[in-house]
């Protein structure tokens, strides 16, 4: 239970929320709870109070709802639809997590999904857009009060979206302060095989701060103030990396709020502090090994990175 | 023209001295200089004094002799064979510098290089043994003075050894004091897929220092004081990656020689040294790029480093 400053903002997360069956080269999990929306706010949830909205259906386990609340998170922006059946994702991972296939979708009620933000949510000054339909991050930045301030927005997106809704993508990149996106959605956005290339010519589309996620190899910060890189800590055994680089935004998000800043020494601390509460959820399947870390053990992990980094 | 301290140890570089002929996905360089030992003693020369051991032909340019020269690199452990050609590898690389072949190589004086370490070479504190066969790689090790003080040994080994010598690279990692390796090669050696696992499996075989390469994703170093991560230099535009690898050793020896020092503090120095000085011979086919550098740029490098990895 985490006791968060006074001083501490509010993060929102609007992301997918869906039942999962992963396999991996060594197990096999049973349907649990997934979704970039679970995750980052799980992550969130340890820096700062976090809003979550999202959409899930009747089949939903009251666990699940009692494990966000277990965190705090605010689930007033989480609405069910009592017609459908919660979204389910299928998947397996490749021999040695060399990518991974879709075996298995049901849209379900997440295919009308248009997020309502409530009216208790729209002055947050800190929002995550999960990986949704770029139409859906836009139509979300629209609902939010620009007065007295308008929020910090930071966005996620993936191939598929780069690839049918290329336009939408575009005008999303625009309207937000910061993307989170991994190296190869960075190349399909920018035709800029090296990284070091790619995030200044994200930054020329729009957002003043990019994140190049690289799965193993951890991430880079492009700022305007320079760049950075952040290992991923190193964990003893990969169990099921899904919902990593979603815990890795979210926790991005929390410590801005928490702070309340986001200049580039904020933004190295953030992405430390995202690297070590991502390697957690790459220690279970769903958000398990996250939602019981405890931040008592991210930030050891924060300090191991520090000493593995600093020379 | 570097000024060594009058506190600086010698390095000794033992390895393959070629003629290369290399491609890439952009361009197709001349007949240039080669082989491990050429990079990594014009990289040690940087920091420490430098011998080199090595063979050439008949056919050697006396303009690489002179550009050893130019370094201050003692070559009397250099041999010419004046009956055969210099060791000769063409090579190409895969689209996008993912891998390379090779299309042509001839041994020639290389393949009955047998060093014979000069006397007055005997007693050379800090030894980067490059990828030769490893029973070579013993036989220079037997040849080394044991008194008043064995030499520190540094030692690459490469894929192919590890396959075709697995007995005699075992042997090689039992008498040395550090391996440098890829990552690659660490997985063929311990079986272990994960760099933070293979590390500590490649202690256990023998070298208390463990080095594993990363490519572009930088390096990690594994001591018994713990373990570190450097980033590799981010460079504007890879020319040619041919050895980068063997700079980086040679870096690494070279600062261990210069500061007389293997402990943890100094190595995760040196790795950041080897880190900048490794980026520019990506710049320039052969060792073009890394010769003309000047040790003041590669100190802009390593201040550099600081800045992207100081959180």
């Amino acid at each position: 239970m985490e006791v968060y400053p006074l001083s501490a903002k509010y993060t929102m997360i609007v992301g997918s929320i869906a039942l999962d069956r992963v396999a991996t080269p060594e197990a096999q999990s049973p349907l649990v709870l997934g979704g970039a929306a679970s995750y980052a706010s799980v992550a969130s949830s340890y820096f700062a109070p976090t809003r979550l909205v999202g959409i899930v259906g009747r089949d939903f386990p009251a666990e699940h709802i009692a494990l966000y609340k277990s965190h705090q998170i605010d689930i007033d922006g989480l609405e069910t639809d009592e017609a459908r059946k919660t979204f389910f994702w299928s998947g397996r991972y490749r021999a040695k997590f060399a990518g991974r296939d879709t075996l298995d979708l049901g849209l379900n009620c997440f295919e009308k999904f248009s997020p309502t933000i409530p009216a208790s949510y729209r002055s947050t000054p800190y929002v995550m857009l999960g990986a949704i339909q770029p139409s859906l991050q836009l139509h979300v930045i629209e609902q939010m009060n620009t007065r007295p301030k308008r929020p910090f927005f930071l966005a996620d997106t993936f191939d598929h979206w780069i690839k049918t809704a290329h336009d939408d993508v575009v005008q999303v990149l625009r309207k937000i302060d910061m993307l989170v996106i991994n190296d190869e959605e960075a190349e399909l956005l920018t035709g800029e095989d090296n990284p070091y290339r790619a995030g200044p010519a994200l930054r020329k589309m729009g957002p003043s701060i990019v994140v190049i996620k690289r799965g193993a190899y951890g991430a880079l910060l492009f700022h305007l103030a320079g760049h950075f890189v952040i290992p991923a800590f190193p964990i003893e055994k990969l169990v099921d990396p899904t919902g990593a680089g979603d815990s890795f935004a979210g926790a991005l998000i929390g410590y801005m709020a928490v702070t309340n800043r986001t200049d580039f020494g904020a933004l190295k601390k953030a992405l430390a502090f995202a690297s070590a509460t991502a390697s957690f959820t790459c220690e279970s399947f769903s958000v398990k090994a996250l939602s019981d870390a405890g931040r008592l053990e991210i930030d050891k992990r924060f300090r191991a990175l520090v000493n593995m980094t600093r020379f």
